[in-house]
């Protein structure tokens, strides 16, 4: 089992409004999965948070989105298939552009907010999803989250030639199946430190998770999403970061 | 003097609204000026727009735009410098990544509109777009208005290691410093299809224009700006393809 | 039984973008579903729809939809009742204001599209239109579809204080329940201009119908909902126009 | 000489971003330029912000702007003079319709950012805001800047039939001519709190500003502009509004 990387929404801020702590996140973080200009992120940001990765030495994913700036993209919008396809592959090409006038390439793809869900819960919009990635560069992979059985999305990315990075949350509570407790369950959010990095170093070893009610869930994590929004997550970036540190490589 | 191209505003409808005769006069143009979904177009309408260029062999051109939807790009708006060369460079790569998709590629750059208009009339505009053009690829030709005299824009164009492409307009009349004659004015343009083919003709050949105050004008036109509008004006491009067709190559 | 008005979507051109024969179908109808800016219409040409239906003697409807130019409204948005209440609000006071610079005022709600088929399925969105409307004038009537039974849509309205206006298509085959048959399947859409007007008129008479499985339905019918796109949709209503002005008022 | 009123741009949250300390400013003032959706705002954000406005009893002020949300309504736009007649109606009627759903009313109106720069620079944008303004209810007060001499756009609402009130600012310094000192010259904005409050009693009774070169510059002041940006923003407008209370009414 590789160590795992950690990966983290940034670049959400737009025009005038700020949002998120990325000048203090980017540097703890593997993999910075920038906003597109549809939820979030104008092209000037998009360039800014380019250029701010790549100061750290950091990968950059393309965040694409439904077309919602007033949702943040976390509406659910019944978009087609070609729909979707399209739209993942012009937000990924402006990303590119940002990078290609920083010295750097997309390196990865994970859609955002409800476009993620939503590719989750139906495989013809996962399916859209992966021609995008594909038609525009089957060497990236996309990113999808762990559950308990991978198989329908991996025979998926197969079809289509696509590698598949699996994330996994380190401050969630788990159903048996994989899915994450919905959040107006008591308990969804773990709030303690400890317990974050206790997670974060379980997932990162391979270990099984305890689930809602109590069996064990073993998934296979790429990379742990983490976040920067506020200053109590970013120290908990900061812990998480030192704890895998710690680990073998 | 080589046979100038001919280049068209294309790929100018917007979600369910419809413009513009694209199926007609994509046959007929060299070189298609696709919108980039700030002024117009949209990720589906730019795809469908791209895979027509290549199944009639057409040269695809970002048209990139100021983000006026409402206005169709034809409102200037105080952008900054800055703000230009990024918004230029994220609508060249949305282009381009459904160029890739469709197995072509952006081959030059034309801005739209109050943009066009801006970076003809203030070098820090024009500046900003060359920035933009040579961080993402600086093969890539600028498309420009031939003037009278174009040393200014050339020195600039050098001094950003790119090639510039000059347009003429085969329907406008022309002031003595190569200026348009304003649209206010009578005479403006010509409606007469056999004026427009014979100026087509003239500036292809390299032949001086007669200026609205009857002195001679001689432009570097690399290319010709068409319009596919309506009936009317792709009946006239027909006429100009036939009548450069004629001529020796 | 009253004659039943003609209602029609009506100001959906966009910016440089045309769409619909306005002024063509305007004189013809009874109601105008404008278009208030989220899905089509920008200030000026509500404005300017406005102003024709005033030269018309045309009632003014507010035709409020999902933020969704791009997509014309017609894709569903997971927007929460909150929000569509107040999404209806704003749209509803955009258009009154175009209305009172005109020297008139909005006269019923119809919401369109994707908002419309959603409301008319989930409760919840119907009950936050409806809270709207009467946070702005529960005078003002809202349009729903005519089903077989409209028994749970009028005892919400009577909770809200609202009036309801039931409309029916002269155009589209039904389902026993009162749904339009899908589409997707075959004799969905009339499209022989006689059956329009024989349906218009067995609607307008308070006749039954007779449904895709050959049972007769009968429906409450204020209005019926007609089309101006192209000249055909014209020239039908133009046929149902005089068709129910033959009518005893 | 009556005492100032303070008004605050207030409401310039936009979806999930949040921009300024409304709930902090609005206890302190008299005016709120609520944002309508074009620069900063949506539905949900303008009905929040118009409660807010209500609990403190504060009058409720259209701001309307050009519509660029990317750009904050800080970028002035080549609209035209009938675009932005209609731009202000459709934002002065979207705030009447969350005024009218909290049992308010808009009782004034406030251009933003470009557009009330445009419009102080531009008699031809000033005339067409004053249309709107009286096109929608000519009993609303007009925000203008207060500069030396006023009297060309007394005359023009005068023409209108409009009121006007002018705004007056306790932290920055003035040109002779009563035009601000730009921000980019030292001395153009006052950080002394001591200097602010003191200038804002100035004006408050009628007392002349000592500008840049040293001349004394009287200023009709109908009202004053504070900031709720940040707590030192907010601290100050506490200030002024504790030494405003102290004045005899």
């Amino acid at each position: 089992m590789k160590r795992p990387l950690l990966n983290c929404d940034i670049g959400e801020s737009f025009g005038a409004w700020s949002m998120g702590l990325d000048e203090q996140v980017m540097p703890l973080i593997d993999c910075a999965n920038i906003a597109c200009g549809f939820h979030a992120g104008d092209p000037g940001i998009m360039r800014r948070t380019v250029a701010l990765a790549v100061r750290h030495g950091v990968r950059i994913g393309a965040h694409p989105a439904y077309p919602d700036l007033a949702g943040f993209g976390r509406r659910s919008m019944a978009c087609s298939a070609q729909e979707i396809e399209d739209l993942v592959l012009y937000q990924l090409g402006a990303l590119e552009a940002m990078c290609r006038a920083e010295g750097t390439q997309v390196r990865y793809v994970k859609p955002h907010g409800a476009l993620y869900n939503d590719m989750m819960a139906d495989p013809l919009r996962l399916a859209a999803v992966m021609r995008a990635v594909r038609a525009y560069d089957a060497q990236l992979p996309l990113m999808l989250m762990a559950t308990a059985d991978t198989s329908a999305s991996r025979a998926l990315a197969a079809e289509h030639g696509l590698n598949l990075w699996f994330e996994a949350f380190a401050d969630r509570a788990y159903e048996p199946d994989g899915q994450l407790v919905s959040r107006r369950l008591p308990g969804a959010v773990h709030h303690e430190p400890a317990q974050v990095v206790a997670q974060a170093l379980g997932l990162a070893r391979g270990e099984p998770l305890l689930t809602r009610d109590g069996s064990a869930l073993r998934l296979q994590v790429d990379t742990l999403c983490v976040h920067g929004d506020n200053p109590a997550s970013v120290a908990a970036v900061r812990q998480i970061r030192q704890a895998l540190d710690g680990l073998p490589a």
